[in-house]
């Protein structure tokens, strides 16, 4: 069996390219960009919570950083570097490789180095903690959003959860397992957007968070949510509104910029080629968020994913 | 029960002191100092690997923070920020207390910030990142014993490894629960120490990856090396060669440093109230270390810890 050091060494040291000094030593060495803030978030996923047993390695190497790519995506920070730490059960290679492969070629495709870490033989865990940069001041926080803003979200809805409630729908399967996160988005959400968050535990919920950090309330409209798909041909529409409004792991953005954004965000949607849909308006009052349907009826909304009364 | 949101809320949110923003966001933002290198280290706990199921909270706050700070103080780096994934199987806000009094204190003790995380429920289950600066090029690294250089300890070694084997020894159960993190030598070492690493899987396994990355062997005498002075009431001989090589969980400095500074070294070992011993010499050749007896014989040295063949 490989020794800890050995499987470091096999799987996750590469020479450092961004970074002053990687994997190797007792911590990474970094040099931020001159007028750069450092963005610093984790993630821990858990076995059996976050993903299952029999979960694919490659996917959730894949899905372990994207959710915190989609972190940084939510600050408009661009990710640089992450550490990795890892318990598993035993030093199974192909595991290993298959998991080291999921995570370095999402990497790859964001430019993100692996810097560091931690190795231990116990229950399936993942812990990343991804580092990145904006220009000083500029980063997107939950807490900008003002009365008369509009509310946008990024792609679609729903799918995610979608998968997880219906095994059986093939075609949203990858939504749940290897989810985009919308880097791009977000850095160029930079002095557009007043506010920003990634939907991780569901619609309704990651938007609250904006208003209650922002101090104002949200009217959304039902019909303008843009939602998976998949959902007009299973025709089941509670467990749309479920999905669509409570549902977590989708990794869209939803953010507010002032309405004299419009067209520039319209444009953005075409430049980088991803949907944006303006759903509703930040108003004045209780952090509450208020969803009509299309008859103007308020939706009752489910409350989203707390880890503690799961 | 609490809610994710409010135990966050309750015992892990405070006012962003030297942060631009801490806890509640997407992600921390940090604005390191002008001429700064960014050092980045992460470990990863779990209940029943690195701490028992029914370890004091308090303490083990402490510890899953110094074990950080250790890793800062290995670099030569001062630690300014931390982030905590958090992992319990339940909302038991008398742990989740205790556990922050116990992480705090050391945090402030040291200056160190807590600026984001992630909680969830499952295995009880520890992940912090450390962030910590230090001048540009000025870290102290693993790679650069030369041969010739002396090769120095920290304090005393060996008292975690047997508070583990003799849980009937009350006087060095503190070293293996509150280990104090060298962050003040780690500093001052800066400019004077050509290598660094800290005492975390063995003395002689954790000095063997500083000979590894340094392409050079070592020569140490068993008598020169600070034991913790419990060994010399137990007169069990075996049991403290062992703990003083193999032991894990010191969290003491073992550095190398050219024999000029050794005056220099006894200075600072005055000014900061903390013994340093020189223990033996870096020599040309393998990445081998070889310890003698008094009596010039070479100690068979067992390995230290490896988390895949523990």
């Amino acid at each position: 069996m490989p020794s800890e050091f050995e499987i470091i060494r096999k799987y996750f040291e590469r020479p450092a390219r961004n970074a002053v000094l990687g994997v190797g030593d007792d911590a990474a060495l970094l040099r931020p960009q001159a007028g750069m803030e450092v963005a610093l978030s984790t993630d821990l996923l858990l076995e059996g919570k976050h993903f299952s047993a029999g979960a694919d390695p490659r996917k959730l190497g894949h899905k372990a950083l994207a959710v915190n790519l989609s972190d940084m995506a939510a600050m408009g920070a661009t990710p640089r570097w992450a550490t990795l730490a890892l318990s598993i059960p035993s030093a199974d290679e192909v595991w290993i490789g298959a998991f080291a492969a999921g995570l370095f070629a999402l990497a790859d495709r964001f430019g993100v180095e692996l810097v560091g870490g931690d190795t231990t033989r116990g229950a399936r865990t993942i812990c990343i903690c991804i580092v990145g940069e904006a220009p000083a001041g500029e980063a997107l926080r939950r807490a900008g959003a003002r009365p008369g803003d509009d509310v946008w979200v990024s792609g679609e809805l729903g799918a995610a959860a979608l998968a997880l409630a219906r095994p059986d729908i093939a075609e949203v399967q990858g939504r749940l397992h290897e989810p985009e996160p919308r880097v791009a988005l977000g850095e160029r959400l930079r002095g557009r957007a007043t506010a920003a968050i990634d939907v991780s535990d569901g619609f309704a919920q990651d938007l609250g968070h904006i208003l209650e950090r922002s101090g104002c309330g949200a009217l959304v409209h039902y019909d303008l949510l843009p939602k998976c798909g998949a959902f007009a041909r299973v025709a089941l529409p509670d467990l749309e509104r479920k999905c669509v409004l409570a549902g977590g792991d989708d990794y869209e953005l939803v953010f507010t910029a002032p309405q004299g954004a419009r067209a520039a965000l319209a444009a953005l949607a075409g430049e980088i080629g991803l949907a944006l849909s303006c759903v509703g308006s930040i108003r004045t009052g209780e952090p509450a968020l208020s969803v009509l349907d299309a008859e103007g009826r308020e939706i009752m909304v489910e409350r989203g994913y707390d880890h503690f009364s799961a």
